[in-house]
């Protein structure tokens, strides 16, 4: 089987001596080894906390073109966490009750699907457009939930900013000052705060086009902005750190429940990135990384062209790991789809689309797309599991021109 | 200040040319390397559930001096999680609503207090003897609960049951079998299981008497008992590994969970676990260890010897790292007491015994005991802290005597 599904990142591009040096380096020393081995602060090693908000000041400045606000970016706004996963699922526990509402992307990350479900929490999908959500569609979402009392319960909208997980598509900076305007105007509306949950989890998997600055960056916002990023995907995904940059308040309960959920990110795993940050070996890989990724996407991009035909739309990723793929409304792709059945007996697997949207009784979610991921798999397995696929699509395609509807509900 | 507050583990413990060598062979293998970097399943390396299983059949199989039953200790019923805390966060998530009632030990771990809160649930306290819970206790408050109709809401009895923080006392075989019986018992009263969560975080810091079998051993009740273990006290706290043992039910439960919270334990760190276990050099380390805090409780008992009156009572400690001392009820030692005031005037810390008792309004808690912590401070530390509690302690003795009421609540 050719998994097109997996998020896994690349096994080559995994630093295996660059992560013994630096661990040897970290354990060589009897001061910083006895640190790295032994319980930390709850909310982080210091100079963790200090290298991350410098790095995410230098990016924000670069990608600005200008200096935001530095006090954002102080080491004590910072939080580090097993993953950024792990970031977004204490800001849930943390903010939201049973029964509020959190608006997402539509489609959005899956995962993060799951946590709001675990917490009883509604979820309320905004269509995006190429360059991030659609404002208009969030601001009559909002205007909605105001109509009918319920923005007392939104408690943030969750937004992944950076090659989203799974279309690939990056917010326009201009967006997410809009967007913090709509929040805060419906905020005051509401009685609240309501967050901007920031995920930039791809933000550093980045290989063609320039770098947006993140919503800190709008400025006048910074205590409806939660910011998260992670080192695990870029780095390795076997050393578990992330990292979100909070408003004081949030950033005190997120870290109270840290304590509750592990006491604090094993120190052993901060140490090594903070040293990989420090020598330069992390920014040393990244180079790599990219254009690792980058000839990846091409290979995949190279197959699409080949392989699809022309009704299946799709856009050449500029980084992250996925390519998101919209067939004709004739051609169902989901869970239960002629498509994916097909797909998995030419041995070939993707996600289909439908997983991506969240359970919104109030809109009718799409089935007709597939997140196709050149993350994990090698060349080899690229191209071939694009042909099959091309294959399974062009014969189902020809069958729908035919008049024989494809199993599989359309929507 | 010297804290003999702080639970922290010895730094000169901490075994930094071991995990040196140990990384170093981990990522010297392409094959091994590359999934010490990459993301694992979420339930944990399946080398070290299998090396976790196999350790814990043998102790049990030692110290019952018989064979357990095997399956019991099979890989599938492992969950390997970031320290055992967190396995105790996501048990009490995935069991625990609000207002159900979770049985602790009068006194327990106060950490596990806090999860307990966050999750909005309603702890019972159950007093101790010098060999675990007071039987005739437990069955009278399940008895009341029962009477009282709140039987339905029991999810759990939580024990720590080896070389309890903070008491320092081990849970005898005979008890565990006994408090099971009693959980069967009512459990079918409830209507439901009422698990026993058996805390066994400090088992290996064991430096004198025989080992004791885990309620696991007691065979028949194996549905409702979880194991919570822990490799990161004994090998290096910032080494965040530990594990479950869990009935099927509860550990797909727990499993879900885990997934959400952080996608599974960082590879990396269960790979150094998965070497140091499998190439023998984590016992090794653990008989330095016992050695190390075998001579740090006697230098502590030592000084108790000495500087403290006889009205004060302890006991000298054979695993762990705490040496429970009460006082006399006259003497009060909580937070807003004149001896935590002395002392901290005296520059010595030690975590006041109140704080260890759950917030059980249907009894009153001692306020008159103090957990001292040999663990983390060296030898001159303990010694000079202890005389110096000594004295504040002789001190407020001697006004008390005079008819001087000290200032602070009784209870």
């Amino acid at each position: 089987l050719i998994s097109l599904a997996a998020g896994f990142t690349d096994p080559d591009t995994l630093p295996l001596a660059e992560a013994r040096d630096l661990l040897s380096e970290v354990l060589a020393s009897p001061r910083v080894g006895r640190s790295a081995l032994q319980y930390g602060p709850t909310e982080g090693l210091p100079a963790l906390r200090r290298l991350t908000g410098e790095r995410l000041l230098a990016q924000d400045s670069a990608a600005a073109g200008a200096s935001p606000a530095r006090e954002l970016y102080q080491p004590e706004r910072v939080l580090i966490t097993h993953g950024s996963q792990q970031l977004l699922y204490l800001v849930t526990e943390c903010l939201c009750d049973p029964g509020d509402i959190v608006l997402v992307e539509d489609p959005t990350y899956f995962v993060y699907l799951g946590i709001l479900q675990s917490h009883g929490v509604r979820c309320r999908g905004v269509s995006m457009e190429t360059d991030g959500l659609d404002l208009r569609r969030l601001e009559s979402r909002l205007a909605a939930l105001k109509r009918r009392g319920e923005l007392g319960r939104v408690r943030l909208l969750y937004l992944v900013s950076y090659y989203q997980n799974p279309t690939g598509v990056t917010t326009h900076f201009a967006k997410k000052t809009a967007v913090l305007d709509l929040l805060r105007y419906y905020g005051r509306a509401a009685g609240h705060t309501i967050f901007l949950l920031e995920d930039a989890a791809y933000r550093e998997l980045r290989f063609g086009g320039p770098d947006v600055p993140s919503a800190l960056a709008v400025g006048p916002h910074a205590q409806r902005v939660i910011y998260a990023g992670t080192y695990s995907k870029p780095f390795a995904t076997g050393v578990r750190v992330g990292f979100g940059l909070l408003p004081d308040l949030v950033r005190r309960a997120v870290e109270r429940v840290k304590g509750n959920h592990d006491f604090g990110t094993a120190s052993l795993l901060q140490h090594l990135l903070a040293r990989a940050l420090a020598t330069g070996a992390y920014d040393r890989h990244l180079v790599e990384l990219r254009r690792r990724y980058a000839g990846k996407a091409e290979w995949m991009a190279q197959a699409l062209r080949r392989h699809f035909p022309p009704e299946v739309c799709w856009r050449e990723p500029r980084g992250g790991l996925y390519i998101w793929a919209a067939l004709p409304r004739s051609l169902p792709s989901g869970p239960d789809s002629l498509l994916l059945e097909r797909a998995l007996a030419a041995d070939v697997l993707y996600v289909p689309g439908r997983l991506c949207y969240a359970p919104d009784p109030t809109r009718r979610a799409p089935n007709q797309e597939m997140r196709l991921s050149f993350g994990n798999a090698g060349e080899q397995d690229i191209r071939t599991g694009i042909r099959r696929l091309g294959e399974v699509i062009r014969t189902l395609l020809t069958r729908v021109r035919r008049g024989i509807r494809p199993a599989g509900r359309p929507h």
